[in-house]
């Protein structure tokens, strides 16, 4: 059964979720629709970015993701199909696949794009404000059910990719920044286990609080310590256990979080 | 694969959508259901009517919708059902249906309403309290999987519906209303592509801004402008590039909304 | 087609709720997945296992229900699996499904708990901080596409149980206590039909109110007026009419509410 993943910054009140999914299961009734996020913040691609970014892997190959972020709708922003690793992407040409591109590239797996410039596969009418509805879904229910990627559009070698945001190395460690805070308060930051590879000793220093020491969960510690581990997804994270890190150091996005190594 | 929509006011903490989801599985075992939206504000009619009106043209021919807003559950306001186009819908007679049965009309679609006065296809017991799950659940679940809708009750021919809530003409234009504020914060009326015909130059007077002028799209003014345009379904609407409109303005559901033709 | 239904206190927006949905679809293509909740708040036992108590049973046979509110992750609490009546439950083992065994029990229904401690049936990699994606969701595919649960791990006979929390008995009737306030600001109890048995006259203190008497359902009284009913699920729940009882008392989950019998 083909899968479809739905990744959007559309809320989940407006209905405009449930229209996408309708346009799809016209053209792919026998889809499996996946619901990612509906609450990125508006137009944020950094945080739409992310999330793809970690949740994608988990998926079975050939799913296809579809992501609609789109400040730019109705401008000349190309409408854009991807083929990265063994699954496939729509989406607005505007930098939301640049983290899962690099990946790909690091991986050495292989990085096709394409420009949806074949209307054949849109909804007849196309408004002007309303891509997911008229490009994007169609698009992507179509690769679903079996129509090659090279039909939808031309393949293009320029898609706008954004650098990654990786932390930087200090003479003491390394400086890196806030990318996500969760459900839970977990903050969760862009150094990763490889940038920390062999240190076994160091601190991490917030603009308000200092931690020593990695655990690996969040069960060696009592309710409200402050503590620093490796996330499920392999970033750093600051947590409280059983309470909310962020609400206690009153950290956001963009934050600056230090990483000391100690001799 | 039959499809069903859930459109309610129950949120989505508490886990009643998931109970007539049970209660659908149970009966329809290959049913894809798709939700249009739980987060209608609570008994609000209007609110989910409008939500309907805009996202059921989306989905296949016989999709079955069920919504379920009703203050007036376990009174005498009947349980019904309804064929309107080549859509089916069920719902309490309270006029939820309104918005739709208006257009198929205009349309000229069939139009057949049926009171579910048949207690075969209800669940065994019906409390007085959730006839989504023992009443509206159970026959959305029939039909979808291929009950005949004569089979669920009595044909009635006065459902209660709602007139019209159209723009009034003036003696410069229009006046009309605020009937929806989007996710984005995007204000959209009562005014639609087809009131405002021909007219080329015109202007649009809030409470508290002025606009002269349709665009296309977004894109077309740089972010921050306060911009009116044609929603993804006709509505005139009223955005700010980037931003929301809502907020800067003040606008609520009901808000006056005039447009003016200039000569 | 299998069923698994995914209640959590992940939040919606982080796509952790479709990671699991991925990791299931892997290994259970067919799988029909229903959300009961993701809004559990955080950590709370009591509250994801009331919402599972109160939406098991309209599901089919053979349900596989994933739960994973889940503090004690990365400790020595075990991941458990569970027959109980005719249903499948995969969760922690920290009490989530207390009241769901009480009433197995009470109904005579087969209780069957194992050791989810064959890692055949895990992902490959099991983090220290997400075992519904690592240990929990591939569990419950497994299940729902047909593996024994005899053959996840082994049988064990002391799960975590938590005490009923029942009405206490007084001189004058019974006192219990607020155990959901609901999307309507609806408050439910933890005293039930059977609590009340065949007490014709009987009045409900709460700190702030009196309510004299239980009505069948809303529609006996006019819009803001205070009233007692049973639910949907049997408990004495508070209501105001058309409006939200919650908001109007001031009550919260634990607080005390006293039935008196009156002669």
């Amino acid at each position: 059964m083909p899968v479809i993943t739905l990744l959007t910054d559309f809320g989940l009140k407006d209905g405009n979720v449930g229209v996408m999914k309708g346009v799809i299961l016209e053209l792919c009734p026998s889809c499996e629709i996946v619901d990612l996020s509906h609450q990125i913040s508006p137009q944020n691609i950094a945080e739409a970015g992310l999330i793809l970014f970690r949740s994608a892997p988990y998926f079975p190959s050939n799913t296809v993701h579809l992501i609609v972020v789109d400040p730019g709708v109705g401008t000349s922003r190309r409408p854009i199909a991807a083929r990265l690793g063994d699954h496939f992407f729509v989406a607005p040409d505007n930098g939301l696949l640049s983290q899962i591109y690099h990946r790909a590239i690091e991986d050495g797996e292989p990085v096709h794009f394409y420009h949806l410039d074949n209307p054949r596969f849109w909804r007849p009418e196309v408004s002007h404000v309303f891509h997911g509805r008229d490009i994007f879904a169609p698009c992507a229910a179509h690769l679903a059910r079996g129509v090659s990627i090279h039909s939808l559009g031309s393949e293009i070698t320029d898609p706008l990719i954004l650098p990654s945001d990786l932390p930087a190395k200090t003479n003491f460690g390394l400086v890196g920044k806030v990318i996500h805070v969760d459900n839970f308060g977990n903050i969760s930051t862009n150094i990763s286990q490889e940038h920390l590879a062999d240190h076994q000793k160091l601190e991490i220093i917030t603009p308000t609080a200092r931690i020593e020491g990695l655990l690996k969960t969040f069960g060696e510690r009592p309710a409200s310590s402050l503590i620093a581990l490796l996330g499920s997804t392999g970033s750093l994270i600051i947590s409280e256990v059983n309470g909310s890190a962020a609400d206690r150091l009153k950290l956001k996005i963009g934050d600056r979080i230090e990483v000391n190594w100690i001799a």
